[in-house]
């Protein structure tokens, strides 16, 4: 199976063989996340857990559930949301005397807590994050990992005294997941969302639009900067050093935990299967014998040696030494897996205390001697993501194109790219662009400034930015 | 607050102090866990996964949705079940096709994927857990993790060609679970739970009721063998080695991560508040400097080095060098929050290369040479596991007592103890028992063998088992 041919069917064979979600659950737009996949998942979210933490975020857990009456607190974003929620109506066989509903992301449900908690300037800033799963009754189509009814993410809250403070969190925000997304060797660009596509109740948002061998953006994350309104709506006030009492001003950020699992299968990924990070893959290196008649028991202390003195030196490593898949077959089920290095030992490699390293990104094999092995094994897994890095950033360069008429953009689409044009700033000339072609006005860069070079794409007015427009899921 | 006179208030006081959950969220039955509690209950999780994988269970994670046709599969399943399911009917303004129900459990998640999942035994045994949420309408009083409509657990599956096989792996379930509790210092009994009160859908259930300073019995795991009746609800058949299509034997396996976390606030805090396991206290060592005019920047110097030298012998340790607070407020404040070891540092200490080490258990207080500390530290965290272990293990011994009339039993459970009497087996009597004196039949020690001495304590018939009766959330 092609990936560059068909990447749909590549994607949803990976999920299967990979063991990583199992398609088979039957409620539309609900996925099982198996083992192999489960476990991938859960070294991202460590991985950012650890970070916020650094970073003075307190995690906490909220419940699924919010009251209806909570929900409407914030008029933009009820009427955002209210079509997407799912309603919880009945108790075993009592209607419940008032609707529940599932979160479909949670300032409504965390902001009534934080009306308690903040009291005084000295309880700000409040900085909170939580990993869980949100709903949301999805009338598109659904796909898993990219755009499901259930999905996996974590979300970050916080509270400030000032307007400034605020914004300074919002690039706090972004540079957490910038940092996230680079450790794990994806490529994105990072757009301001036109205001028609902002998040519901946010004075702005900006999104990463990771890149995907469908063409499709794959909005990996989100920062919001939502000025006082949730403040005002939740009633969000603390004392400040003159005794009066003022709004607070409030950011949100969410991290796609499922969409960057997703991420990195597409853009690392080839046509031998996955190919994984080695920050999150849930095993960096696994030993395969190669069998000889005569050599059994020698090989296998030897390679239980190795196995020990690997996983000694932090390396999550396994012995693959069954003996109910041949050797070649071994190396084709850990491929699929994308596990980045594998050993192979054979009776040669054995006598001249040597083994063979195979990286999985390049598939190239090394010799390498048994003293220098951890810190060679070192050194390719972090050679291995700068691998990533670079491989993928340049893909991400190169499905970039400008254009100047409908045509091209179409082209551009059409050819699996992400197009820039100029636009006025006028949302129907948007909404023509998404109906005449079928693309998505995703925004303008935030971390560059990009000055227009003609006038709008569509309507011939003058342009007031550079945006891009992909295809979306 | 003392726990001795008033463990409820005393208890209320601990969570809401200790950041471990807040109970002001505005829907009943549902808990926000705050930071202190959200990474106490992270690190138990991570134990019992670990343990869990080690032994062959592979994580996965479930959609918290269940169709209605799929949850009435098992009919004695839902018929335990059905009157406290929280159910979904809307999706936006839709009335949903098939109305799906938030898992009060997730056999009728899990086992369709079984099916798939299972051909011949070459796939078996099949192992898993995931750590999730789950919900049940309560009807009756709720109690903050205790007894809640959602909350956190650890669920198990296993999947056997034999009904031998599964009957091992009830031990191997219950043997992952005492491991647990006795790291955690936690003391239980371990009952097989009457008919009457067994799984539904089990064949039986084997279930560790923790002791309660309040005498309430204190579910924390349970082990259910359920034989082939879930295997024949969901066609779940393996074709065995003579190519015959045959059922699977089936065990699951519940750990109540929030009912773990009561049981430590319960068990091990005292009139200071918490005392927590090493194991899994988020912090093991907070030191505190005690200032001293001329000495703030060498005690500064002197306490980051210590901090330095216990993080990277890989204790979780923190410095207290705020200056909003004086060093008797950090005493109170971090013997709250149950940190097992104090470090105070003043200038004596820190000119006889000294600290003064305080143990949260019994707040002894020892002057150890700096010299020696990680050494020191390393073994008195050893001690205070095993001390919090001896300590709840006598509690539970005396407060077991043996009743012959009705009328002991409710001095017993008055004095907050588990009475153990001999029953006759007869549903009737266990319903006596409960109407008049409000105790409940929790069941018969599983662990060991323990001979009925007269006759049953209600009708006077021949008497089947000794059991033990406590009163309950």
């Amino acid at each position: 199976m092609e990936k560059e041919e068909n990447f749909s069917d590549w994607f949803d064979k990976v999920l299967l063989e990979a063991s990583i979600v199992d398609g088979r659950y039957p409620v539309k737009g609900f996925t099982v996340y198996r083992g192999w996949g489960y476990r991938i998942v859960r070294g991202i979210c460590c991985m950012l857990e650890e970070r916020l933490e650094e970073k003075g975020h307190e995690p906490m857990l909220f419940p699924v559930v919010i009251p209806e009456e909570t929900f409407e607190k914030e008029a933009e974003h009820i009427k955002g949301f209210a079509s997407e929620v799912f309603w919880i109506t009945r108790g075993g066989d009592t209607e419940l005397p008032r609707k529940l509903l599932l979160r479909p992301t949670s300032e409504t449900a965390i902001y009534p807590l934080f009306k308690i908690w903040i009291r005084s300037h000295a309880d700000l800033p409040m900085k909170m994050h939580q990993t869980c799963t949100i709903y949301r009754y999805e009338t598109k189509a659904t796909r898993h990992l990219f755009r499901a009814r259930e999905f996996l993410w974590n979300e970050a809250h916080t509270a400030h005294a000032s307007e400034e403070e605020a914004e300074r969190q919002v690039l706090e925000g972004a540079g957490i997941y910038s940092e996230m997304y680079q450790r794990l060797g994806l490529s994105y660009i990072l757009l301001r969302r036109p205001d028609f596509d902002k998040f519901h109740g946010a004075v702005y948002s900006i999104a990463f639009d990771a890149w995907n061998p469908d063409g499709k953006a794959n909005q990996i994350g989100t920062v919001h900067n939502l000025g006082d309104k949730f403040a005002k709506a939740f009633e969000i006030t603390y004392e400040n050093e003159n005794g009066d009492q003022q709004l607070v001003y409030q950011t949100c950020y969410g991290f796609g935990v499922g969409r960057v699992l997703a991420g990195i299968i597409a853009q690392h990924g080839d046509d031998h299967g996955l190919v994984l990070p080695p920050e999150v893959a849930p095993l960096q290196v696994v030993i395969v014998p190669i069998p000889y008649k005569g050599y059994e028991e020698s090989l296998k202390a030897y390679c239980t040696d190795l196995l020990q003195s690997l996983q000694k030196a932090g390396i999550r490593s396994t012995l693959d030494d069954s003996d109910k898949m041949r050797p070649g077959e071994k190396f084709y089920h850990w491929e699929m897996l994308g596990v980045p290095l594998r050993l192979e030992v054979g009776p040669r490699e054995m006598e001249r205390r040597t083994s063979t390293l195979v990286r999985r990104d390049t598939l190239k094999r090394t010799s390498v001697l048994s003293a220098e092995l951890i810190p060679c094994i070192q050194a390719l897994l972090n050679e291995l993501t700068e691998n990533l890095q670079r491989r993928s950033k340049e893909t991400l360069e190169h499905s970039i194109r400008e254009a100047q008429t409908l045509e091209d953009v179409r082209t551009g689409l059409d050819e699996r790219r992400m197009v820039k044009v100029n636009w006025c700033g006028d949302e129907n000339c948007a909404l023509q662009i998404k109906e005449e072609i079928g693309g998505e006005i995703r925004g303008y860069r935030f971390d560059i400034n990009e000055e227009p070079k003609g006038p709008c794409i569509v309507c011939g007015r003058k342009a007031e930015k550079i945006v891009y427009v992909s295809r979306t899921y």
